[in-house]
């Protein structure tokens, strides 16, 4: 484990670095930058912050991910969830456009780097597991609605505010006054081309003979189309007379050197949305990379993904970025395009830095709504309410907390949002356990197996009641058997033996051990035998440290069988 | 369920009451009141309330717990940890001896009164199994020693304040210049004659040849004797004038009526603690009234519980009370002394409601200092250190809860105490399933039996991996599924099957489910096959409300063997 190869992961792929490998990851680089131009200045103005700050935060952390990150094909950069919680996180402390904003973003940045390196140094990325599917997937759908909902201002033209649904449906009716027509129509002239780019120029280039691979990357240069079309169409006919918003200047350099805040009123408040940027961040990144790694037979480390990840972001601090992660589309085009190793990344960054200092001029005519165009229609993508009806299928607990992330985030925020579903999920799956499957047996006639007495012609005997539990004994759920092994025998009063099978039960706590003492003592008030069976190996281990076995009024039996045999018809 | 004496147990036991019964429970009373003279007059004083408000919460909560309780022998009244929440939780809106104090106590009696009656009608009584023993444990010996500190300022005659130990201790260093020697002198020697006559007096008295029986009932009486000498010697010595601090005026009355406040900065800041006291009585109550019904193969009723508790509390709450619930060492003395019935509470209910009339004059020169010895050596049976040898013994997730919960009562307080306490037990559970123990297995030969391959000589197949998982698949441990199977597949090639023991998986949650697919999915683009066996009937039957099993990469085996018998081999 102190070899450095598995700290720094280049030193792995970059010593069996070829020829074939460069060409690869050079083609992939090519047409990565070329998509992730438009990506970048669009999730910067989503943040809340001004276009070049999108190109920055794409060129130091894929650089930083490349050296210390464990994934050959993940992209990393400004993606729409993590931009939104930055927006969220940051329009609480500063107001939009002001020095102070562009420094809590930096803050932001250096926060969640530093939680997730830290997560990564101590090997913690398993509370990321907090996150259950129905929250993750519930808190995504309701993020994208908010974030096309958030953009459509631009596509309008008016100025509106808020973080959660009433808040921006309010702003955005008290300002319908502003509408800018000409805006609404580069912007629905845009969102219109870019659906039809998304579902019919694919199919209609491959009619006219065009390749499977080159239509699937023509198809996805849509946005660059978009973006040419609307800056020449704003150039030509001075739209930005007319009112419609430009970009306007954008910086011609490199990313600038740049320090986040260390003022502790600003840490303070950005502590807890560093936080869920850094584990949302991580949970999105680290299952596109597994996804795509499982493809080729790779493997991701998910406590190196952590420092790859929190590099990349400390990146992003001192670069004029914001938070970053791995994102989904890039690193499938990315990997599509057939990139080899992290080098791809490398030229990436290279591309988007010539970008930077070449480019930037060609965008000062670029109209905000085209932007917004860009991620209203990538985001939908991301809105599936299809969940709600999947987890309604298949368990009502599931359903519960899909449909509370998804009205707390939309109504309440996004860091309520979450939080609300974390707590959910956890005490769901806690009530669910308090009250466990409980089955009484009895044989199966002419077999060694017992079944539910409820389901299955069996054999049993009035003296000898056997509970099969299904569910580890611990604190939630040690009183449930209490209750109910008190309830079962006070009633049968012909009972002389009780017998837990224990063939489910994968650890007893030290609660449930005090409940099993506690059972114990009152059966032997009662006069009444307590036994187990089939104990797994581990929890007879952990049982023999206490004294519950010696002063146990029966005994432990190997097998379900040898207890029938030893206590039937004791009546 | 809609039969009346489901919720009126005493017309249950009623209609059979007889001449015996009536004897029994007449004896059982009036040693208990006897009993409950000082304790009552203690708990007050604990509670920071005037002396009567401790025989009033003895009255008319015992007479409504008889009606609506299930217990036989349950005492309900003022307890000590009860009363220290009491303290804990007004002494924080209100200032001691003020009118406002003895209505936020009311206040706090209904609060909880109605939180239990809620519960119980609810039927949310496993809301308390959310306390874990160790928690509870740890919470109990913290108080005690809390308790104990806080009434050491009456032994010494001086005024200290706060609720936490280092406050304490603090205030009465500050103090100690206000030290009356004649009071410490009272107090030492209660202290010390209660702790003898607790160790030693009933050995005495077997010696000079008094029954087992009536030696028990008479050192169970050394408070009443402490009470009624050092009143004696107050009133002869004069030694309020050498300032000894005492009881003085009691209202010679029945329980008045009287009425809680509804002021809602007063409920708001009162709910939290009320919701505490609730679980907390209700868990000490529950566990001693099941404890005594287990002898008599009895019956308790964990919800109709909490609905004679929110009787008993509500009751407290218009007659001039505070929070109460069922005692220990008066409940087990009320079992000792032949309780048949309930009845035995309204009986002592009587006795005491006679005491409050007519005896209240006696208890003027009452030192301050007897009654917090009483205390002392009361709570000093709670505190039980040996708690953090056991669990540190059978297990270090538990033993960290009891020291955690123990050394945070005591430095910050009851209520973060226990909030902290069961926030960690919920994590260290979700921790613990986190990593489920999952074990490769191979063929025990010439047996139908499958173990570990690390610690049994099994038979293995290198073409096909099984991994028996011993814990239920839910979101906090589905990564770890899938990122064990994809290291152990990844490494090695020669892997064409990869099955899944599920004998001992009682639930699969979606996000587990949506795990399985993921796995599923990634196993088929490496060409393996991915299989079940011995999966249970419930687990089977929601797995099947998905996809899961009809894009299964392989297929579900009823049993292990069958799994073996078809797959091995294919190398």
């Amino acid at each position: 484990m102190t070899n450095p190869r598995r700290f720094l992961p280049i030193l792995d792929w970059g010593r069996s670095y070829d020829r074939s490998s460069f060409s690869n990851d050079m083609i992939a680089a090519v047409i990565v930058t070329i998509m992730l131009i438009p990506q970048s200045l669009a999730y910067a103005m989503l943040a809340g912050l001004p276009p070049e700050a999108g190109i920055y935060a794409s060129i130091a952390p894929i650089v930083l991910y490349a050296v210390f990150g464990t994934s050959r094909a993940l992209a990393v950069g400004p993606v729409a969830v993590v931009s939104l919680l930055t927006a969220s996180a940051i329009g609480h402390v500063a107001e939009q456009g002001t020095a102070g904003y562009a420094v809590a973003a930096l803050t932001l940045a250096f926060l969640s780097g530093g939680i997730l390196l830290l997560l990564g140094v101590l090997r913690l990325g398993f509370l990321a597991n907090f996150l259950s599917h129905p929250v993750i997937a519930g808190f995504i759908t309701a993020s994208g609605i908010l974030i096309a909902l958030s953009q459509f201002k631009h596509i309008l033209g008016i100025s509106a505010y808020g973080h959660t649904l009433p808040e921006m449906l309010w702003s955005m009716i008290a300002h319908l006054d502003q509408i800018n027509w000409i805006t609404m129509a580069v912007g629905f002239s845009a969102i219109g081309f870019l659906v039809w780019v998304r579902g019919n120029l694919k199919p209609l280039l491959r009619r006219i003979g065009i390749g499977p691979t080159l239509a699937d990357f023509l198809a996805k240069g849509g946005p660059v189309v978009a973006v040419v079309a609307s800056t020449l169409a704003v150039w030509s006919f001075d739209l930005e007379g007319l009112g419609v918003q430009i970009v306007g200047a954008v910086p011609q350099s490199l990313p600038p050197l740049t320090l986040p805040s260390f003022a502790p009123d600003l840490v303070g408040a950005l502590l807890v949305p560093a936080l869920l940027i850094s584990v949302i961040g991580f949970v999105e990144s680290v299952s596109v990379a597994q996804t795509l790694a499982a493809k080729k037979r790779q493997r991701i480390d998910p406590d190196q993904e952590l420092i790859g990840l929190g590099a990349a972001n400390l990146g992003a601090a001192f670069t004029g970025g914001f938070p970053v992660t791995g994102g989904f589309s890039r690193s499938v085009v990315n990997f599509d395009a057939g990139a080899a190793t992290p080098a791809a990344g490398i030229y990436t960054a290279m591309g988007l830095a010539v970008a930077a200092v070449s480019l930037t001029p060609l965008i000062y005519y670029l109209p905000n709504a085209t932007l917004a165009a860009t991620i209203i229609v990538a985001v939908l993508s991301l809105v599936d309410l299809s969940i709600l009806k999947k987890t309604w299928g298949y368990s009502r607990a599931d359903f519960t907390a899909v449909a509370a992330t998804i009205l707390l985030t939309l109504g309440l925020g996004v860091e309520i949002g979450v939080g609300a579903g974390v707590a959910i999920s956890v005490l769901l799956h806690l009530y669910k356990t308090s009250r466990p499957h409980v089955a009484e047996v009895g044989l199966v006639p002419g077999t060694q197996h017992f079944r539910n007495i409820h389901r299955h012609e069996v054999e049993i005997d009035p003296s000898l009641v056997t509970l099969r539990v299904d569910e580890s004994l611990y604190f939630v759920n040690a009183r449930f058997l209490e209750d109910l092994i008190q309830s079962r025998v006070a009633t049968g009063s012909a009972v002389k033996n009780v017998v837990l099978l224990f063939s489910a039960v994968n650890e007893v706590d030290y609660s449930a051990l005090e409940s099993l003492e506690a059972i114990n003592a009152r059966l032997g008030d009662m006069g009444v035998g307590l036994h187990l069976s089939e104990v797994k190996g581990p929890v007879m281990d952990r049982l023999n440290r206490s004294h519950v076995i010696e002063q146990l009024n029966g005994e432990v039996f190997l097998s379900q069988f040898d207890a029938w045999h030893a206590l039937k018809g004791q009546s």
